[in-house]
């Protein structure tokens, strides 16, 4: 089963071990083991025996996890290793061969050449920077005009930071319901904002993937879910037990340790991207050079630069001569931006950004 | 993609939990968390941060992995999360559609509905239980009438405790090397016999999977690997980009400790199975209804009695009656037999057997 490179993590995996700056990651700021075991008031890992543990996930966690959302009951939940991972069992669950399934581009290529290795059939719908990044409705209607078995949505996306507003996620189902299209809407980066809608609360063939890697900042506990309706998930349970049985008792105690302490952790995310918004939006203000749609959520933003220097070049020059690291427009077919991060911490967030300039300067 | 139940993993699911005489498992019995963390002499979880960590693995545990082996370097290792993800990674790399593939029945579902899924032709190959559960040289050379991409073995196999053993292997290569046909050994029974040869170590296009799971009663890191040729893991590290991104530090470096202490981990587990075996080699003695092939190596068998009870009927009324324990035959399409696992309390393993014997007395 061919699957293309997939451009941004290989760039990430080539290159992230030289970055000094790190301008680019997704995650915010990592949490250290010692940091998360210090939140286990119950000592809940004390008497943990390391069997394969509930094999659909710790009824507890999945409590847990059903308090992000507004309906449900953990009959609507599996769990996964991260939420790549959990796009991955819902596409290989649903998808056939001839499929059709609509993904958005920029965006994250799993959307794009999984379901093509799969044999689907992708359009792919831009999303238009002078709409704030939000697709163009004509264009989102015509890619509709033969049945559709699955739309992708990244809420937030990566690299944009923008989303379907409820109203438009109320459109879009509109569309879907002709043909009880479903709709996968990788959630990881929700929980910035407080508009976001998961289209798993609204929509019944609406399905929500998340993690605990990026907003709550657990990359390395690999642990995400998929909420959904639950003949789907019980399709999925099924198909699980040919990759991953379970994601162990470890992984799911730790993610309940987590997510009772969601309110904490989500507050940290917010407060990191809005010092690093701030400075961002000074940032534009003193150089022209630079423009960038401010994100409304998540944790990533697309930074648009003038100049003859391509993305790669540019990245490749910033990292080389000064550490200071991005993932190149190139990597989502983009040219002249970069991905920006807005998850590290501020001082060398500001002194990343003085060194962009700098160097697009010189380069110029 | 279409996939079949998977019987074996369905059955555990929906029984284990009723279980009071777990007579199935394949895992040696199950460490406790405490029990792995007063093995970390050097205090190595203490800085972890809960990041991605090394995308294709933590380099001090794929070096403790390829002290398993006799040959290769760490850049014939990759990581997964379990070995069956080990597995599915190889085949969804390899295999494409209208390939043929040969899998050993009765074998471990995944080897055969896997590849299936992705449209190969799957030529099954018996075990044939007069032959000690090993196939039969004709029926093998055979399926190799037209060329074939990847066989598929379970080296000890799940059900029956069978291997190939080196002479064997040999030959099998002599019939693979004409057309560089894979082979894919799932090797996470072994560790308990001491003539086993991992593929990988002898054959080119040889790929040995294997886990924490089984002999190192682990399965709650789901953590495993895959070590094959450096072309191979490359394509998988690719791969992995779209499934797993990494297997995360907090799982590698536990995989660490525990492979530090391998030597105790692979004593207990020998002396675990070896008194299975000697108390079921008694009972076989005493109970001629009763029959099995002792296994070479791996922690399971399949045990055979005669009467007219079909196995499922026979497994469900020793658990609903007795909550003694087993896999059926039928999960693997071969009746009159129940899997027994070699990996549990002695005195239970015993009580359990006498109960099964009483059950059929009165069944017959």
């Amino acid at each position: 089963m061919y699957l293309s490179d997939f451009a941004t993590e290989q760039w990430m995996n080539d290159h992230e071990n030289d970055a000094i700056y790190n301008m680019t990651d997704t995650c915010i700021s990592p949490l250290k083991l010692k940091d998360l075991l210090a939140l286990d008031k119950q000592n809940l890992l004390s008497e943990i025996t390391l069997d394969y543990g509930s094999i659909t996930g710790d009824i507890r966690f999945k409590e847990e996890i059903l308090k992000l959302y507004q309906t449900g009951t953990i009959e609507n939940i599996t769990l996964a290793q991260g939420c790549l991972q959990a796009n991955e069992m819902v596409m290989e669950t649903l998808l056939n061969n001839d499929d059709i399934v609509i993904s958005f581009t920029p965006g994250y290529q799993q959307f794009v050449d999984y379901p093509k290795s799969i044999g689907c059939i992708v359009k792919e719908v831009a999303l238009n920077e002078e709409n704030d990044w939000l697709p163009d409705e004509i264009a989102l209607q015509e890619a509709f005009s033969k049945p559709v078995k699955m739309v992708i949505l990244n809420q937030p996306s990566n690299p944009t930071g923008s989303y379907f507003n409820k109203d438009r996620l109320k459109t879009l189902i509109d569309l879907c319901k002709e043909n009880n299209t479903w709709i996968l809407s990788d959630e990881v980066y929700a929980g910035i904002n407080e508009d976001e809608v998961s289209v798993s609360d609204i929509y019944e063939y609406g399905i929500s993937t998340s993690s605990l890697s990026k907003v709550f900042s657990l990359a390395g506990l690999r642990l995400g879910w998929v909420k959904a309706n639950q003949e789907l998930i019980h399709l999925i349970n099924v198909r699980r037990d040919y990759s991953i049985i379970s994601t162990g008792p470890l992984a799911d105690t730790l993610g309940l340790i987590a997510l009772q302490s969601k309110d904490t952790l989500l507050q940290r995310a917010k407060s990191i991207v809005k010092e690093n918004k701030a400075v961002l939006i000074e940032f534009l203000e003193a150089h022209h050079e630079f423009s960038c749609v401010i994100p409304q959520g998540g944790t990533v933003c697309f930074l648009k630069y003038k100049g003859n220097i391509s993305s790669k070049e540019f990245a490749l020059k910033l990292l080389k001569e000064h550490g200071v690291f991005y993932v190149p427009g190139s990597c989502f077919d983009c040219e002249n931006h970069l991905r920006l991060g807005l998850t590290r911490d501020i001082k060398m967030f500001k002194q990343g950004l003085e060194i962009t300039a700098q160097v697009l300067h010189n380069a110029s």
